[in-house]
């Protein structure tokens, strides 16, 4: 059986080390370290398997042009700076994947398609813990992130999800960080102050 | 400078080998090993730093007892067989946190006490993505995980956090998976499914 806790290098890459990129140094990122970001990223559990998470790898100078207008003012260097920006998406219609992805279950669609709201929490939590997923495995191929809420949704899903069931969650910055450019770390709670133990 | 991807045994706990515990051993959870859980999730990113994930340890027979009639009855078993239930719970008044959390824009938490939706949006994104990271941080020491968003938040919200700022967001059973009890795996979606290049 293999260790089964992560080793120093690992907690360092991912965690305890790790910092939001703010520029990216003029590197590109070859296809084959988004499709193996997302062969990692797609493992991480989310309830009934739902996996609604849809992501778009803006990549070339005119996409990323049909991005700006919809950025906050302070996130357009940062933007403009990356190799390519993922924006994460939520499909509200997830559950059409259910048959598929949780097959014990095949009617579980139902309960889904009969309430759009539970629908679209559902959505949300689970393409939400996915981004979480994208951003460590993001830093497992070796990537740096810089995740972003700072943006007009609407405009985004207007731009690039038209006529579709998607909606846009959060975009994330990938690249290779400029070590120079951190902003200074920010401080994080204690566990005192963010756990309780019953 | 250290190398600058996750090796194949991080790869494997964390993502491509982990599964979902049904059932766990009967075996405790040492202290020590939800502090390092801790601090391992805590320095995941969120947006401005808001951390507004709090996290309760149902550690005690009693307060196992007090979480179960919350519960989708097919999560019971699950629950009654872990040493630790972890609920997830998002702090709405997070933003007071942010003159310390946040210092380089001292009146940022303005915008989210002044508008609670957005607030509300902000708490359950980022509370969300703090979960990701627990998960991920859980299997990095050698815990598995149980995530489970079947039950009942009003009455969690009632049962463990009356009269604070705190709401219930997903549970998580916490142990160490008895592995001749783990469902078959779900398929994933194809890159070609989930992800699209502009």
């Amino acid at each position: 059986m293999m260790t089964d806790k992560l080793n120093e290098h690992g907690r360092s890459l991912l965690f305890t080390e790790a910092r939001t990129a703010n520029r990216f140094l003029n590197k590109p990122i070859d296809m084959s370290v988004l499709q193996a970001l997302y062969d990692l990223m797609k493992w991480g559990p989310t309830s009934m398997n739902q996996s609604p998470a849809r992501i778009t790898f803006v990549t070339t100078p005119e996409a990323k042009e049909m991005l700006k207008p919809a950025l906050a003012g302070g996130n357009v260097a940062r933007v403009e700076s990356a190799p390519v920006i993922a924006i994460i998406g939520q499909d509200l219609r997830f559950f059409d994947h259910l048959p598929t992805l949780f097959p014990s279950a095949p009617d579980a669609g139902k309960m889904f398609e009969e309430d759009e709201e539970k629908a679209a929490v559902s959505a949300f939590r689970n393409s939400t813990l996915q981004g979480g997923y994208f951003i460590l495995a993001a830093r497992s191929v070796g990537l740096d992130c810089g995740p972003m809420s700072g943006f007009n949704n609407a405009l985004v899903d207007q731009t690039f999800f038209a006529d579709t069931s998607i909606k846009s969650n959060f975009i994330c910055a990938l690249g290779y960080a400029d070590p120079e450019q951190y902003y200074p770390r920010g401080p994080r709670l204690s566990f005192d102050q963010a756990c309780t133990v019953r």
